[in-house]
């Protein structure tokens, strides 16, 4: 028996979220049913990040147990024959028996970008939140500071979360503006309960001129969600990468840009 | 009575073209549709570009004729109410009642997008044309100068047109890449059916080493379609924008970028 990651890509739009659910197409439900007919075993798979409806991912992780003889980097092509075209194995490969993606130290980059233009563009209207009101960059900057470093984000994270220990890493998080697209760009040992959206939602609101900048800690200090911004949408929302430093292996998430 | 001119951004892939066709989806359909019932009149859009099937555009032009009192720069707002949302008025403006749209002297820029990594991206697998091998883009580059000016583009138009005058002015045409994605961006005074995506085809294959950077000019003195290389797929198309420059209105094309 072997344990096989799969480094996994998706765009969200058509699924009820990663998680597998009854009755509802999701991604890890697409995996399982690809991987046990691939396999001709019955295949359940450990996920990382159960990320929700209508997000993205370009590099989110999966595993799962074989008893198949197909080498671990190979899975990858025999299993996107069979995945549908919104999801892609990027890479695959073969990690220790005990390796389980939610119970080792994980660094976790997510992407939540802002389309900034008077009118809508259809062909981004899925993977980008759109908004025609006037964002104050450096503000949003200033703000993203204050998130940086070990704290208590009760405030950021959605009531209805059963998690009790709210402290989390945030190593950087940096505001970016490429012509017309913002994008907040996050890296963490760990996020609650639709903390990144919380966390753009509260930005924009500052970029907006609705909050100083000045006001983050006030946040951060109430461990009330009521104190923090409105929720962003899912659409806006990526995972890019999920690193495991203190492995042995290595995953390429080779070229993994925001593009 | 009075003539509006719309700037439309669409997603084509939901779409059988920009054309209108009786039992089939079409961006000109919809206009039509959502025009008549804003205006309570029977409008029929003259169009600039019949884009093809999944066929992108940021900035395509289309016309119309009303007798009613909405100011034209406000046809905009109202008319995007009532649109599907894989369609969005970019802008809106009166235009002398004897402007038409394709008897005008005009500038076309189109994009070509490849996505060059080993796999596809699902988020971007519906706006660019996927490709794992390796590409030269020096070489693709070198090929391109050589359609630069006025030529003859008949070997770069697909059978079945109708067209009898087949030369045609290129005012630009530049490769260039960023991180994985490769865009070929092309202005002129007027394109022959498929003729950027025969051009970016056939640029491929100069990029693959299948053809030489130097048998380009051989291949327009062919007049023949089958001299150049394959017709890429239409989803990596988009039409950028569409310049009047003799007329004494302007297009604000405001922010168009290939993001």
């Amino acid at each position: 028996m072997k344990r096989v990651l799969l480094r996994v890509a998706y765009d969200g739009t058509n699924y009820c979220g990663y998680q597998v659910q009854p009755n509802a197409a999701t991604v890890e439900g697409a995996l399982n049913r690809a991987l046990s007919e691939l396999l001709g075993e019955d295949i359940v798979v450990i996920g990382a990040s159960r990320t929700d409806s209508g997000v993205h991912a370009l590099g989110n992780v999966a595993v799962f147990d074989t008893e198949g003889r197909i080498p671990g980097e190979k899975v990858k092509y025999a299993l996107n024959q069979r995945l549908p075209e919104d999801i892609r194995i990027q890479e695959s490969l073969e990690v220790p028996p005990d390796f389980h993606p939610r119970r080792v130290e994980s660094r976790k980059t997510y992407e939540y970008r802002i389309l900034n233009r008077e009118t809508e563009l259809p062909t981004e209207r899925l993977y980008a939140c759109h908004t025609y009101r006037k964002l104050c960059l450096e503000d949003m900057k200033r703000a993203a500071a204050y998130f940086v470093g070990e704290h208590d984000f009760q405030s950021l994270c959605s009531a209805g979360s059963q998690v009790k220990d709210t402290v989390r890493t945030i190593m950087s998080l940096e505001v970016e503006r490429v012509g017309e697209l913002i994008t907040i760009r996050v890296c963490g040992n760990g996020f609650l309960y639709n903390m990144v959206r919380i966390l753009a939602g509260t930005l924009l609101e500052v970029g907006y001129g609705q909050r100083l900048a000045e006001s983050m800690p006030e946040i951060l200090a109430k461990r009330d969600r009521r104190a923090a911004g409105a929720t962003a949408p899912a659409k806006g929302l990526r995972l890019v990468k999920i690193e495991y430093p203190k492995t042995d292996f290595r995953i390429s998430n080779e070229g993994l840009s925001s593009k």
